[in-house]
């Protein structure tokens, strides 16, 4: 962690940390995912260097500098080396994550509303969101019951963005997880009607007392900020502010700089990672310092899974992908290898890893295991 | 209160109570709001007349009879009879709920995308459902300090229900407020994001304890209620699904029945108007009990506001409203006075006029006057 001289408990004051010394990256300035503290704190704060962040603003009083933090990650953590069933561990999450939102989303009056929700909202997927968000919870002490209303809660925005982002006034997708996207299947004020109902879903469930362990082991004041963190993540301030920039980038190519597309990407992707993990962790317990750790765990793997998807769409066929390949370079999108070239781009996918998992030392390295091999999966995957 | 022989403190259990024996209603079984419990609850226990409600659902343990309740109601209330500055009061209130709307969305990166949301939360209006969170909270105890962040929220919900009805896919609307819609101004994506950014900021303000008096005066489970009911009243189970059915029903003209029409009404335009009173209620620290009498309120306003509504647009030339009038009839839109006619629709909203008079009984009636105003305000309406 030597490359980053930013304290992890005042990232929510230093605007990004510029991380341009490491070696590989010397001629491009790269930055170190910026807090999204509030719906408009991260955009008040536009990016800059973290030394003019340093000469600007104040620094508050630290708990602990990253820099001497103990820090096992240089060597590979334990639970890495150790055998971990990752696929058990996501089929089985993923399958308590449906139950869950089989059970939170009933057909009722009016059917063919609830019909559609249910039908964007139980189309499969891998769930990482909501695995996350327990996982954030298991190394913060806490267990799958407490995180479970919020592991729903994220998995409902994320849909919610999904079907709002396929209608033909936004990316016009015809289908979505090899089937009629939800506008398709039913009509476009459904879609409409059952993304806008989605988020309330959501907050509703993460706020219903009745979604929680009746031994208070989630008391109200950990729900209240998690309904904070997840409003500040999901909206002005996160995952809507990165749809809109991306709109307004798109055809602009090379024109965007590298500073506008890591905004889109730690807003439009990142943001709901963070709230996730971040969400996950308040409910299941975790101190402060631990939050701020697996925040920044969080942005790295966000911006990882971007990168990734980024070197995927150039590097491999439209059939090894399962969608169609070299997407981004016929609509004239920005992305990392565009702006870096494929190699720098691979370098800083390898960077944002080691980074992720470096945020995870201090914690139990067993409980710890399954965040650390969702950081290898994001940046391992083929497709 | 002779005519409802239900229990207010039961009316969560009891789906509708039948007031089919007040004289001027007696050959239509009129239904008193029922519960929007949770998102589902109200779906799942379909309307039934409270008869039958008592056959099917157990009755908890009460804490009062509604007709044992001593009732000062079916006099004039005393602070109806004093003068009360009612135009002052509105004016004075609906300037502080837009200082803190300007406050709550500064205009920040991505500019335009903010613009956007601004355009259409401070195009003005009167206010009517922040004004009700306010003084919901002022008769339960509370100060404005403590309802504004529950007032600004339920006007960004009502806002983005606006953005979103006004889209072309939904009833195209080129004006609002005499000025071009959201989308007109902007563009159609910008309007979806704008609608979809709202809820979440509202959700963050009420969440956010920099939002309150550093007091403490508004604790963690008060704010955990307040957004649970916030996302009850105007989520799948409340505004959108009233949306929905509103949606089902058009063109369907007199095929509707008294009970689509009531869950329409009771969904759509009432319980926002319910979750701006209940959450003013709760903030203000409101007992159970008081919360249950002013979510009979706010119900009654709610489907009076409608009703009125209906009235106005068979009775009043497009001069005098200031929009369309007959609108609904061209249309073939169900309304109180094509299922009912006019005279029987005018009692009706007497009657729920004055049911929503009764249940300000027991509250200090100088706290309680903006309320009982409020209710004046909406049944004696020109347009």
């Amino acid at each position: 962690m030597a490359s980053l001289a930013a304290c992890i408990c005042c990232t929510d004051v230093g605007p990004r940390t510029d991380i341009s010394s490491r070696s590989s990256y010397s001629s491009t300035t790269f930055r170190f995912p910026p807090p999204l503290r509030t719906a408009t704190a991260a955009l008040r704060t536009r990016p800059a260097t973290f030394a003019s962040a340093q000469r600007r603003l104040p620094r508050p009083p630290c708990v602990m500098e990253v820099d001497t933090c103990p820090s096992p990650a240089a060597e590979p953590a334990p639970a890495e080396a150790e055998a971990f069933d990752f696929k058990g561990y996501m089929l089985r999450k993923a399958a308590a994550v449906n139950s869950a939102l089989d059970e939170a989303v009933p057909l009722v009056h009016p059917e063919r509303f609830y019909e559609a929700m249910r039908y964007s909202l139980l189309a499969g997927g891998k769930r990482v969101r909501p695995v996350l968000c327990l996982a954030a919870c298991e190394v913060s002490g806490g267990r799958d019951a407490c995180a479970m209303p919020a592991a729903v809660a994220v998995e409902m925005i994320h849909t919610m963005s999904l079907i709002h982002d396929d209608l033909p006034i936004m990316d016009d997708d015809d289908f979505r997880r090899g089937r009629p996207s939800c506008h398709r299947a039913f009509d476009e004020p459904i879609a409409l009607l059952a993304g806008d109902a989605l988020p309330f879903l959501a907050f509703g469930h993460l706020a219903d007392p009745a979604s929680y362990p009746a031994d208070g082991s989630v008391p109200p004041d950990r729900i209240v900020r998690a309904v904070s963190e997840l409003a500040r993540c999901a909206g002005a301030g996160g995952l809507v502010a990165g749809q809109v920039a991306d709109m307004e980038a798109t055809g602009l190519g090379s024109h965007v700089s590298l500073d506008q597309l890591e905004f889109i990407h730690l807003h439009k992707t990142a943001a709901l990672l963070e709230a996730s993990v971040v969400i996950g962790a308040i409910v299941g317990g975790a101190s402060d310092h631990q939050i701020e750790q697996l925040r920044n765990y969080a942005r790295c793997i966000g911006l990882l899974f971007q990168v990734v998807d980024d070197i995927l769409d150039v590097t491999k066929s439209s059939e090894e992908l399962g969608k169609t390949a070299g997407k981004d370079l016929a609509s004239d999108k920005t992305t990392y290898p565009k702006l870096l070239g494929l190699e720098k781009s691979r370098e800083f996918a390898e960077e944002l890893l080691k980074d992720s998992k470096e945020q995870l030392a201090g914690f139990d390295p067993i409980k710890a295991a399954p965040l650390l091999h969702l950081a290898n999966y994001i940046a391992d995957r083929q497709k």
